[in-house]
């Protein structure tokens, strides 16, 4: 039996790769996408190119994109500092300025294009609603409309082919659970990239949002993260 | 009092100019977005630029992404041929070769990231679901499954500020009622685009769907249409 081609949106953080991971274990055939759209970390690409080529992926795209032009994350425009040392029980509350306006719809939009084309059924994407930044894209009730949505915009929604499934394995699972389940899947996380503000060498900073959930999901663990950090990070 | 911004897809066509210039008489400012996606009819592009121009839009991005490099369509494939002459009244049946994979879709994404941004809480597209192709991200409850994530997705359906509006003002329209409101409020057609497969110098074919559903809109207005159309086209 031939396996089911799957989408798969691959940023090369933590979160992407062990959702790839997870795609793969269930029988699917990955289909990877990435997004170069201007943001600070672009060092994530080659953590996507490497963790692509780790799970054999048939395809891996970057998707050149100017997210870059609009502003308003400090992702995506230098004069917005990325902020530090935040308190992580605090970090939902609110939206912070690394918000990037729409990122995931329209890379799940991209996603969707590629998807139908290829005649996939299934996107899987990386988004976390417990240990997360607050963004409203990452929430369950966001992922359930989107859904909805692209049923209706596509062929599929029109000629009662089989339904598109946007899956979201990690949706509910803690920091600790994600990489538990990633190294039982033989991820490699010292070629993830998560730093929302690395090095020009790509070593991360220990100190943003995202270094901080990932470096507390370790230590649940009882394990040392394996990427690089700055010498002057935690 | 401040005009409201609104972001207005803007492909320079018939329909999306009229759109522009609905969302104008409704007191919006509008801010006019146009991709350069791989699209057969690149001309069009030359036509959102006059056309946002003689609109006086506060400022007209044009945003590029590649859709050629998914394929699957007659618009964005040069191997796949654009039918012509179909008859109208079986153009809605089954979706043709020049629907784009998620066009639309992506498109609404963009505008979203840059409505949010400029703090804008109104999208206007002009799609059209009476005199159209039968493509699935025309029709109306996409448009309203769109709408329910978008307020998901966003700032706004967190921070439970305004809702987003995507506006359809042509969705329930002939080409017939469109082109008499656009002329009602000064458009000039003669800029307009709407051809799949216009010659290199922009001249329409006549034959292709959104040409035959064009000129029946200006017939039944007892008009001849303006824009410039091939010697043998009819």
């Amino acid at each position: 039996m031939t396996q089911p081609k799957a989408v798969c949106l691959l940023s090369g953080g933590l979160d992407s790769v062990t959702a790839l991971a997870i795609a793969k274990s269930q029988g699917f055939q990955p289909f990877a996408m990435s997004f170069r759209y201007g943001q600070r970390h672009v060092h994530e690409l080659k953590c996507a190119h490497l963790a692509a080529a780790s799970a054999g992926v048939f395809k891996h795209v970057i998707v050149e994109i100017d997210l870059r032009s609009f502003g308003g994350s400090a992702l995506t425009d230098n004069a917005i500092d990325v902020p530090k040392n935040r308190a992580i029980e605090s970090m939902s509350d609110g939206i912070p300025v690394t918000y990037v306006p729409a990122r995931n719809t329209i890379f799940l939009s991209f996603a969707l294009a590629w998807a139908e084309t290829l005649g996939a059924h299934d996107i899987f994407i990386g988004v976390n609603a417990l240990d997360y930044s607050g963004y409203p894209d990452c929430r369950p009730e966001y992922i359930e409309a989107y859904q909805t949505m692209a049923n209706l915009a596509t062929k599929a929604g029109v000629e009662g082919q089989q339904r598109l499934t946007i899956h979201t394995p990690l949706l509910h699972l803690t920091k600790e659970d994600i990489i538990r389940t990633g190294l039982a899947l033989g991820v490699d996380y010292s070629i993830t990239s998560t730093c929302y503000d690395p090095s020009p060498t790509g070593a991360a900073c220990g100190r943003c949002d995202a270094c901080l959930l990932r470096l507390k999901g370790f230590a649940a663990n009882g394990l040392k993260d394996p990427a690089p950090y700055a010498v002057s990070a935690a």
